[in-house]
């Protein structure tokens, strides 16, 4: 054990861990505790990166001396059972005032929990989303801390100094809020993603299928999408996705995957958490259901042979291309606007006070999600702090009217094609219940009532009201 | 208290209860004990029905005393709290060998959990679904125990003498399965009849907006609809609530409801459980939403005012109702086959031995979703017990493929119109990707492979295999 003093410490050196481990010692004035389970693991990471000059140790115990007091320490092992056991561990030799910052994607309820449990020892627990995957870890991710603000203090600049900045030199973190709340912003982030990368897969689907255009030609037309509202990380990966040619067979390196979509876990939560908050978040759940679906290799084997339609050329590729590019727009608007909701939602639920337009601020680089689109959301919160929904804002108002004939066009061709655009269409509905004057609503409420007396409320006064409807049909006013 | 012994004893006497224990006691062979926490409540009921031949009782001890060996008791509380409570009343008074029947809406869970915990004393427990509201419970409900095969032998003639007959005279009831498998699929059924609800709604929407017939000429239509193939309860109760006339403003009553649908949860319940299994259930995830969406009167109010269409009139009406007709059919056809498959997936996590015909066949009288269809879903999995979807079933894909030019129609007709319709078009997406020959899923497992190092799988060999994005882009296989 080194006797220099660190002022922050990581615990779990997998890739993630050894990376943000880096890129803390890689900053001015920092310097670096690392820790693993398995010894040989540290011993590597500090051979390879002496120019980090990292403080290693042994055992927990040697760990906690390592550090300067408060001590500091970020744990980024599995979520779970492993996350449960360090903090467990780091709780044994931490004292009152320190903090410990757990860095994985834990579920925010886990967290709310844990804060809790670990705040009767006077010790500060901190769930702390980290989005830009192994790349933003080493160069700068996008941080969202909960925890309590007296924590901030001292891990705000430790935090500032790693994030990645935004195009305005603004570091990507913000303190998010008390307890969970950072892991729950993480959350509908990774949820808002989803649906992001569906909608750019069924752009992709509905291109080729309706044009014939090869990989490598969508890929020029995702790059020329780059520099325009869509601009963003996941459009300009998706362009390198599409132009890679496998080296085995020559062919584009997405027609060799198999179309079996893998999930974390992330999506589901989110719009569980949606569920119980009564969210409607329609463009999340049809992304995560749609990699749900790919995934049943089985089923989806034997029902290749339903009926359907064959995809039909469209008459002019060009156009049609553009009506692409204005639905992608305009159902991404939309699932930005649910997913706002969720954390609207989320934050009255907690008592989590969330400033909205600081959320989208630091999404705006570091994470996966960035993209030029994320000004406009800070901007149409700065304008009206108390926007009820997204897309009522200006902005996002005048976005959607100016695609959304595109957008019918294109959820109409999908639909008469036979090519699943469900995150397209299920967005577009959901923006047609939105500003919808009735919706029948009211005859599942009449339904409810004549099976279940579940009663209803009345346009025209206030009140619950039940209809006799095994009897004389007469109303009574409960 | 009466000397008189009891062979059932119901806990709990509001309507469900009460009308539980007039079912039980109008049966030939049957004695019932009752208790409820307040006293005057089971007074009441004893008084208004002498012809029921209560056996009352003023605490849990005499009640428990008032039943014959093996003790059966079901209780009929508020789920949580209450239902918790009640069931420790009674392990304190019964002895090992009796039954504890839970018959509210559990969720499966807390059944498991709870089943478990009695378990540990020698009792049974017993979580049972009950469908049919008020009305079922009193004159033949559909039950769906779970519990141990042992505790049927002694519960099931009590239950088969109370449940629904079928046309064929069968009572519909079935053990389910162990522990909480009965209110598993109580659960399932509950979501499978949001989305029934969701589709009639938007059935009669368009139908309205497209043809501007009244809700009365549309109740004429649903009556019609219920001698095809569309036969159900919720069918012909939605003629009876379009028929409806509001006595004090002689407006059709569905237009005096206020449009913002309730919900109790089990819907919500459902489409987490699917999401935990990984089931795409996007039929009652839309339901689901809808109702949350409608129920949003802040957001909608202000969002009146979004730009959109107006619904054009249809060209031909009647051709336009025929293919509504249609598209519900084909669109609760797909939310079946969703429900399903949740039931499949969850007997498989949990254990349980669930035979899925026998699960159509109980449903087919006294619960919400009674339909003539539901015979044809007994008859699919008796012909292919090992059906890996119902919508694979010849019956049901020629259904599909009969309706499906329809239901595209519908689908087109409402993008365009800025109806929203998000059920009728999330079935046809989840058709359309389920039979998709390759799904943009690659592409989303490539991006996944870019950001995060998430590997993917090829079509042309067994591995995992990952792509060096941000170095050479050679391949690496795992």
């Amino acid at each position: 054990m080194s006797s220099a003093k660190a002022n922050i410490g990581v615990v779990g050196l997998a890739v993630m861990g050894s990376n943000l481990a880096r890129n803390l010692a890689s900053r001015e004035g920092n310097s670096v505790a690392v820790y693993n389970r398995t010894g040989s693991k540290t011993d590597e990471l500090v051979a390879e990166h002496p120019e980090a000059g990292f403080v290693p140790s042994k055992t927990v115990a040697e760990f906690a001396a390592s550090l300067e007091q408060p001590r500091t320490a970020i744990i980024m092992v599995q979520a779970g059972a492993a996350t449960n056991a360090v903090i467990d561990q780091l709780v044994a030799e931490f004292e009152p005032g320190d903090i410990i910052v757990d860095g994985g994607n834990a579920l925010f309820t886990d967290t709310i929990r844990r804060e809790a449990a670990v705040r009767e020892t006077g010790i500060h627990f901190v769930g702390c989303g980290i989005s830009g995957g192994e790349e933003g870890a080493l160069n700068g991710p996008s941080l969202m801390p909960g925890g309590t603000v007296e924590s901030y203090e001292t891990l705000g600049p430790i935090l500032r100094s790693i994030a990645a900045l935004a195009d305005d030199g603004e570091p990507c973190v913000t303190h998010i809020g008390t307890d969970g709340a950072g892991h729950f912003v993480k959350m509908v982030h990774n949820g808002i993603e989803y649906a992001d990368m569906q909608l750019i897969g069924e752009a992709y689907d509905l291109i080729r299928r309706g044009t014939g255009k090869t990989p490598a030609e969508i890929a020029e037309i995702f790059a020329a999408w780059n520099t325009t509202e869509l601009e963003s990380y996941l459009i300009e990966i998706t362009a390198e996705v599409l132009r890679q040619v496998d080296a085995e067979t020559g062919s584009p390196l997405v027609d060799v995957i198999l179309d079996a979509a893998g999930a974390k876990g992330t999506g589901a939560w989110t719009v569980q958490s949606a569920l119980n908050l009564g969210v409607p978040s329609t463009g999340i759940a049809e992304a995560t259901f749609a990699r749900s679906l790919s995934s049943q290799l089985g089923q989806r084997a034997q029902a290749k042979g339903l009926p359907g339609p064959e995809a039909a050329a469209v008459d002019d590729a060009d156009a049609f291309i553009e009506d692409v590019r204005l639905a992608l727009y305009a159902s991404k608007i939309i699932a930005y606007s649910q997913g706002f909701d969720i954390i609207v939602a989320g934050a009255e639920e907690h008592g989590w006070n969330i400033d909205k337009g600081e959320v989208a601020k630091i999404w705006r680089a570091g994470c996966i999600i960035r993209a030029r689109f994320l000004e406009r959301i800070t901007e149409a919160y700065a304008e009206q702090p108390d926007l009820v929904a997204l897309v009522l804002a200006p902005f996002f108002t005048d976005a959607v009217a100016g695609g959304q004939d595109a957008w019918r066009r294109v959820v109409q061709y999908a639909a008469g094609s036979g090519i699943p655009a469900p995150a397209f269409s299920s967005t577009l509905a959901y923006y047609d219940g939105l500003r919808a004057d009735r919706l029948p609503a009211a005859l599942v409420q009449g339904q409810r009532d004549f099976f279940g007396a579940h009663t209803y409320r009345r346009v025209d006064r206030e009140g619950s009201f039940h209809t006799e409807w095994s009897g004389d049909r007469s109303e009574t006013a409960l």
